[in-house]
């Protein structure tokens, strides 16, 4: 694959999910080989379901090049976290790099391929969150979904952009640097200043076994 | 697709997947994008399953209506949830309607795809069983299927009751309402009366810790 | 499909892994139809993810055998597995033996189809865990992977000693049986003796309200 923007977005998102993925491994204390497990997971957990979806080859089995970055990342990761004052901190800033990437992967693939806005913006979305979501799920994590602050919408801002661009004739550096840039800013918000839209706050959900 | 009572079971079961997914975002008090995502998610993934695991086009990439009717739904539960006292108990109820449906979806595109009735039993039940496990997987809700009353009986006996009606030569509107009210019935008196089956009661597992 | 050994590690994989399907329900408490739903999920996990990923038919939609015997040892353990004294020891064992053949069957495939080692190897590791992780998820159990103990390790192993031995041009009977012994040994010492790596240790993460 030559390097043009898309796929450096391609590799860069694969490497800081892998690290995202590495970090939980190190919070829970896991062998080296639990680090490369969930490193890879998380790396290429999001870009599998988008081509499964899409009926496409799955990427890294055509390039597997894809799980050599996870590899070395995990080994990093293995070496080095220790030395970060708080490990999530990272990993959810990193997991904001790797969703923008993502978002504007995915809705570039969905596009390509089907030709539909809908389907560009939706395959962005899932192809963002599903690495995040599979590494919490495996990791005993808390699933960044539920965090109060703003999360898919990030993902969402950065696949609209992105169509919209491309729709609208842009070059692909063009349309996919506003995309990575738009959806990076929304969650880099979010995170820095606790952006959160209105939440449906009229009551939590009671314990099943607690309704009469 | 034109609309025969098999799409029309499909769009059903997709729309009250949704609002199942809307509502469990509602008991988290998620903001309007996690009502949307959790209600996508919930709404395809049953389906989205089925057409990975036949191989077929997933069918919300070819038709993207069916994304279309998981917002609105989405919407709608936004702003209407709060109106009901007990938001767990519309969940089960709809996702009761909804795997009734899916049942029957997900046994006659497994019938059509394969001829093979066991094939067409189990992507039944997956299809009718699977948006609800990531629905709960998801949102941190207690896992439906590990619920005290009848759950995945009701989607095998309207996969069933479809896959026979349809080899006996019914036509597809009375095979499809046959294994839609079968499994309704079988799932509604579990909910209604708690009806469930002799357990495995012997004695409940111990956690892994208290094991020597 | 002719029973080659291949085939018969196949079969064998799916058996063993519905058992531990049908013992994680029976630590839950299930009915009969809990016990077929999670002995068949668990057996046939690992292989449809396995299919889905390298674009094959999935295996068990072209054979339904493989479903019929998940059925079959679900009822086996739902009249015996109270004889036992501690489920969850024979489920872990259950799931060594499960993973070692999974481990060399993933990677058989996968180096069929793509010629590559390294995705062989990956396709070893992931259908010889995925079945576990699934049923971990959907019982509530503690996760297999995040155990002190060696366990993605032994599929590592595994899957690696089948593709060396298969590129050194070992015949299938040999490979086969090497990498599932090499499996089996890794993780039945793991079980026996705890071995574990020097894990990441320096600290456990904090929970994520904990962090200022």
């Amino acid at each position: 694959m030559p390097l043009n923007p898309i796929a450096l977005l391609d590799y860069a998102g694969v490497a800081v999910f892998a690290a995202t993925g590495a970090l939980a491994a190190s919070r829970k204390q896991l062998d080296i080989i639990g680090f490369l497990f969930l490193a890879s997971v998380t790396g290429i957990g999001g870009g599998t379901l988008r081509d499964v979806i899409l009926n496409l080859p799955v990427f890294w089995v055509a390039n597997s090049g894809y799980v050599l970055i996870c590899a070395v990342v995990a080994v990093l990761v293995f070496f080095s976290a220790h030395r970060f004052e708080s490990r999530y901190k990272l990993l959810l800033w990193l997991d904001a790099i790797g969703l923008a990437a993502f978002s504007v992967m995915g809705a570039a693939k969905g596009l390509a391929i089907t030709g539909s806005p809908v389907v560009s913006v939706i395959m962005g979305v899932l192809t963002a969150t599903f690495g995040g979501i599979l590494r919490d799920l495996l990791a005993g994590e808390p699933s960044v979904l539920l965090r109060p602050e703003i999360y898919v919408t990030a993902a969402l801002a950065g696949a609209t952009i992105f169509t919209i661009g491309d729709l609208a004739g842009l070059p692909a550096l063009a349309s996919s640097l506003l995309g990575f840039a738009g959806a990076l800013a929304v969650r880099g918000g979010a995170l820095k200043f606790g952006w959160s839209f209105a939440a449906y706050r009229s009551r939590p959900g009671r314990r099943p076994e607690d309704i009469p």
